[in-house]
């Protein structure tokens, strides 16, 4: 059974070490790359690459949570890029039966300020 | 060991069915809860149930991926709030040796129009 965790795992560190052959190891030819918070789509491993090889910016991705099953697996990293306020941000991978990782789902979620809510239940941190 | 994964889709289908009693069985008394998108958090459970059940409009979630292992789990699920366009979010959820939830983390990630990007890789959808 594939160690899908640990695979999630190294799909990140070998991004943020810039191993793009180590990095496209993990991935299916055919791997589908989705982010539904702009509804758009990437198809194929070699232009997926080419994606994240020419992603501007010195970025950097630091794993803090990962779970994994028989067949998916969830990365909640640590993102920074150049001067800009950091964040979190999540990607959720499918993998096929020979181990390799089929579809790539990523969530950015930015700030925001908290609504109106009922009084005396939050503190802020 | 826990079932992380079956809790977690549990407490959202709760949630969805404003069983509240039941919801709150799932979660460690001194659960705490963190959005960290607003840096808020609500300490036990008394308060985080409060926070819920006051929670406006009519909305409603449906879990669309669970993922667990023997400490945390994750549901990525769909939610749609009265005429509001609908979304999805995501909720990690730690597990105490009792099996209880102890932490739970939301992630809410809005829509944003896509930045520039080198050409010809994205289809929209």
């Amino acid at each position: 059974m594939t160690d899908t965790a640990g695979v999630a795992r190294e799909l990140v560190e070998r991004l943020e070490a810039r191993d793009w052959d180590g990095w496209a190891a993990l991935l299916s030819e055919d791997v589908v790359y989705e982010m539904p918070q702009t509804r758009e789509r990437i198809r194929g491993r070699a232009a997926y690459r080419k994606f994240n090889e020419t992603y501007p910016g010195d970025w950097h991705l630091t794993p803090k949570v990962v779970i994994g099953d028989a067949e998916r697996a969830v990365v909640w990293f640590a993102w920074r890029v150049d001067d800009e306020e950091p964040g979190d941000a999540q990607v959720f991978l499918e993998f096929g039966s020979d181990g390799l990782i089929t579809k790539v789902t990523d969530f950015w979620p930015e700030p925001y300020d908290p609504p109106e809510r009922v009084a005396g239940l939050f503190e802020r941190y």
